[in-house]
């Protein structure tokens, strides 16, 4: 089964394709989506563009996303809203259907503690994926860590219904 | 010159072409696309996908829409944003640069007043644009308005720059 992990964005965007294989892990391939463009429409257009292309070349067969942290600031809010907007709309476009984990779930799930900090995040998602060194940029590596979450959850889940 | 005004949303997106030869408007097209999937990303890539054949039928050479008012709560804005992240990137991707105008300004433009209320703005839009009667729904209204404040905003500002 193949997840991609999406870290939603207004100029980066972290993704990640993860195999499970009988809840054997392995990264497929990662990166991070820049958009180049100086309008913001063009710039939102380029992302899901990308994330277009992304998905044709490594078919995933489920997508995930964090769940949005819509935080204290609506202005921050509104942005971060923007940037999911766009993501969703191209998973759909794709077929996609996309599970979405709490902040706290996926560091609970890939780093033990729903209070890790990045930097321990990034250190577990590279160890879980048998990596030599962290994903980069930071982006990348936080996709890695909702597509872990929702790997581990899926055959969580499938465990419970096969109990 | 044609504009397209957009009023986002993730359910319902009204959307208004309107036409300005010289100072005089008209409305050539108008309507709401209504997104019926269940799911919640096929539901934004509808509208992504609505908003491209509106823009692909009717040619604008310019887009407006109602500057994000983010408001207090956070998490109405995070779902306002998805909305207009969509609709950005739709806009976007026809390569339309989109203009964005405060809901005071687009009340004091249509209506007379920053502080109008809706049925005073439909009134408003359908007198100006020498409809019969009001544009259905309101979504589409709301559309309407922007269009129409964007065509008088570039007016203004090309006499300013003429003088």
């Amino acid at each position: 089964m193949r997840v991609l992990g999406i870290d939603p964005g207004t100029r980066v965007v972290g993704w990640a394709v993860i195999d499970d294989r009988k809840g054997k892990l392995s990264l497929a391939a990662t990166g991070a989506i820049k958009a180049r463009a100086a309008d913001y429409a063009q710039r939102l257009a380029e992302i899901h563009a990308a994330l277009l292309d992304v998905i044709a070349q490594h078919q995933p067969a489920q997508a995930a996303i964090e769940e949005a942290f819509s935080g204290k600031n609506p202005r921050t809010a509104l942005v971060i809203g923007e940037g999911r907007g766009v993501a969703l709309a191209a998973l759909g476009q794709a077929g996609l259907t996309v599970a979405a984990y709490a902040a706290r779930s996926i560091k609970r799930c890939v780093a033990g503690a729903g209070s890790a900090d990045k930097d321990a995040v990034a250190r577990m998602v590279a160890l879980q994926l048998g990596l030599a060194k962290l994903p980069e940029p930071r982006d990348a590596s936080d996709a890695c860590a909702v597509a872990i979450t929702h790997c581990v959850a899926r055959r969580a889940k499938a465990a419970t219904l096969g109990a």
